[in-house]
């Protein structure tokens, strides 16, 4: 097929380039020139602008946006809703919010444009591996896409599938995100017991190789945590800061709103805004409570 | 090698089994005769007492305790000291707790026997696939032992390794174990969210599919989730009430005594914990409070 990739970072990039090996073929954009000029020597077109990416496509238009979620994505729909025509297709292909989905895909269907969000998982290892991905929208919009998804995911017809209407596919990945907070934060706490049994000396990587082989534990997220601990077994030069790019918040939100108890997720959640409170005014206050009703010591800073 | 192994259970038979495919000689004992029976059927010989299997066997002995932990294992390591002679081997391949083993382990010292501890993991799958076995022991104890473990692992280099001393062995199948826990409820809290999401009316079955394949949270565990669900899509039949056989309190007890926080690990004990709590005072007792200082209605039974 045809089509149009908006973002080339690390993951634009890399899925584009599975198109292009998949036989499809791609036009890129990205406000960056180094990128499109990266992209240009894969075998795709690239275009300066989004109207000139948009110009560059047959109609029925299909753009795939893989851009950062929040204004950049806002921006992005709204820039290109102008220069789409009737039957045109957006895939937003990013981490974005579901209920913004829900938005931006009500206001393209104002405007009888199909609008379909993707949860894409995978990361940098995707190119290779193929992308897990979860699709949201009208039958009638997706279908007509199976042979790009077909091409980006890992088989034919394995990690990937339509699941529902628009705004499933973002909701799906949102979970799935969840899902790895909680997978992260237990592995993290189990190497850190190990670590802390000192008397024992274990190796933790080489724990990490044999649970790979035929454990209950074995995943994935444990190849890469091993292979982590073979490069750097002390963890030497690693702030222990843990970022979060929004799922996990998302996840604990939707669990409150549909009285779902997911006390894990919300703790791997916590867990990373501790990692950056290192001056915790609560911990500060707890210490001075137990000096208050007990005349316990202080630590001073 | 020769070897006895004591406890025919569905771990122990199908230990069994796969050492006689790989060529070693193994002499059963199981207090039950069908169990012993069972055994003989794959190519085993059995004896129908401990006595008898340390007299079957040559010296020096190799025994296999996969018995179930605490009473049991003790009464066995117990009833087996008078038999055994100076430089014989007990391995416990069972689930004890790892102080349970350093006090058996320096009795058997004691009288010059050897010990070994094995954390195994695997279950009902281990006799295909093979099990992720954590060896603890003295080196001279344990070196001699490789044929059996290289023939019990996933493959002769693969699953297993002498991870330190004795003890160490089951200190790091607890971990795992621990781990395990956290993992479960990361995926179980994650696809309870997505079944409440009822207006996006999601395939759970479907979705787990999707993962299996070159998404982030890929794991064995989730294949076999995914399995369950597509077995019982609604978990009819199944009661919202999850037992715990020890490891789960043991790595929490093992963290604090530590000083670690594993907040993940611990809140997916007392998930358990809830699960079997349908009658909870704390419940009643929190409803009565929003009562007395708010007269809020208290729900009754």
């Amino acid at each position: 097929m045809k089509l149009g990739m908006i973002g080339l970072g690390k993951m634009g990039a890399n899925m584009a380039q599975r198109l292009l090996l998949g036989g499809h073929q791609v036009t890129g954009f990205d406000p960056n020139a180094d990128a499109r000029k990266a992209l240009e020597q894969h075998g795709a077109a690239s275009a300066g602008s989004l109207q000139a990416l948009v110009d560059a496509l047959p109609a029925p238009r299909v753009l795939w946006l893989m851009v950062p979620s929040g204004k950049i994505t806002d921006d992005t729909v709204n820039a290109l809703l102008p220069l789409l025509a009737k039957g045109d297709t957006v895939i937003d292909g990013g981490n974005s919010n579901y209920q913004d989905t829900l938005r931006r895909a009500a206001l393209y269907a104002e405007h009888s444009l199909g609008y379909v969000d993707c949860g894409t998982s995978g990361g940098v290892w995707g190119l290779k591996e193929g992308y897990s991905m979860m699709v949201g929208g009208d039958a009638e919009t997706v279908e007509p896409l199976r042979p790009i998804f077909e091409t980006l995911a890992p088989g034919k017809d394995q990690g990937w599938g339509h699941v529902g209407p628009v705004g499933s596919g973002h909701f799906t990945k949102m979970v799935h995100n969840g899902i790895e907070y909680g997978l992260m934060q237990a592995y993290a706490e189990g190497f850190s017991i190990l670590k802390h049994k000192q008397e024992f000396k274990l190796d933790l990587h080489q724990i990490g190789e044999i649970w790979r082989y035929g454990s209950v534990v074995r995943s994935w997220l444990l190849d890469l945590t091993t292979d982590a601990l073979a490069k750097n077994p002390d963890m030497d030069g690693v702030a222990p800061y843990v970022v979060d790019s929004g799922e996990g918040r998302w996840t604990v939100a939707a669990a409150l709103e549909l009285d779902v108890p997911a006390p894990i997720i919300t703790a791997a959640l916590i867990e990373r805004l501790r990692s950056r409170d290192s001056d915790s005014f609560a911990d500060k206050l707890l210490s001075s409570m137990r000096n208050e009703f007990g005349g316990h010591a202080i630590k001073k800073e």
